[in-house]
């Protein structure tokens, strides 16, 4: 059976998922970019687009691990667009173009359900309005055994890690300031919610952080 | 002049720098020696002690130069010791011995002024109670030019950057989790505060930044 896995889920040196002021022009908030300064040059990243460019190494190696055995995506609304409040028609379709990165099923947390939405690549987009336990629940259906990866943003992850449903979390710790934005760990203590760090490993980018519930481990040996 | 620094401080992935439930048995708290995994082992680390071993590398250069021209530390109370509130006696002189790895006049912020304590190799330890700003215009003087370092805990280096008074400051990121503790950029945003960060550089065992004011680059040059 697959598992729940954050992955490449990249934050500052003071805590901080995405920067202030989340809009169309800053979809990672201002300054948000500086925690993707280690996965964009990657040849992972190259490759999800159908180029063969960009960097091997340790910053790939976990960029790569992110994608594989992934069956099925969850995102919340703010990941997917700047759109707030209902729908005003269908015309946004995430910030990906055509062929979305994701390809599989990507399913949306929104308090404003709307239908399906087809992409390129085998990505698409279900809206689900009755909360993380039903998403996930359609999630792994659609993983049919393998993982289920919650994308972002930071406020989606808080809410599955707090109600105990992560299994793994690969982190990225860039080094850089953002001064403010959405804080990953603002009164949520992940030791007692049964986390400890497995694995680590620095680049010139990011530092690099397995973390994992007890209890995991245990289910997959 | 001497430059207003803080240096080698730690602080864990989820931003704390000292663990939960600080007491005599635990100094920086729960977990909290894991902030230090980096710093003992250094060679600078066994020579403040008078020995000759520890490792030299990316981790001793930055241990290193934490001592380089200190010519006198501020530290808060928390950082001296366990006690709280008044007094007692004047029996405790400190975590470090008979012969503190100051070596320079060592300024204890506390409500409850002692009289001065004089230890063996140039460390006196004088207890100001009249706030920070008298306490730096005391280091300065002590310092005669040479810089002055805010060794810690966490109140007193917050304070000293809230009140724009540090003028660089290393970090050392370790790759653990505390869980809770005194979280060091609480409700702080050091860019508004005027904080870039200079330099970055990974080892296994920590992520060092310099973060530096914008301000003091031009003065230093």
């Amino acid at each position: 059976m697959g598992i729940v896995r954050v992955a490449s889920f990249g934050i500052s040196i003071d805590g901080y998922s995405a920067g202030p002021g989340q809009d169309l022009e800053h979809p990672l908030g201002v300054g948000g970019e500086a925690l993707f300064a280690w996965f964009l040059p990657t040849h992972t990243w190259s490759a999800v687009h159908g180029g063969d460019g960009g960097e091997t190494g340790v910053d790939d190696d976990f960029a790569r691990r992110g994608f594989e055995n992934v069956g099925a995506w969850i995102i919340g609304r703010n990941m997917f667009g700047p759109v707030r409040g209902p729908w005003p028609d269908e015309t946004w379709k995430g910030w990906w173009g055509d062929d979305p990165p994701f390809h599989t099923p990507v399913f949306v947390l929104t308090h404003y359900p709307r239908v399906p939405v087809v992409m390129q690549g085998g990505t698409t987009f279900h809206f689900i309005g009755s909360g993380i336990d039903v998403a996930l629940a359609r999630a792994r259906e659609a993983a049919d055994g393998r993982d289920v990866r919650i994308g972002g943003g930071g406020a989606t992850i808080r809410a599955y890690l707090r109600a105990g449903l992560v299994d793994e979390m690969h982190l990225a710790v860039v080094p850089s300031l953002l001064g403010s934005g959405e804080a990953l760990f603002y009164e949520m203590n992940l030791l007692e919610l049964g986390y400890e760090v497995r694995q680590t490993a620095a680049t010139e980018r990011a530092t690099h952080l397995i973390v994992e519930r007890r209890s995991t481990r245990g289910r997959r040996e």
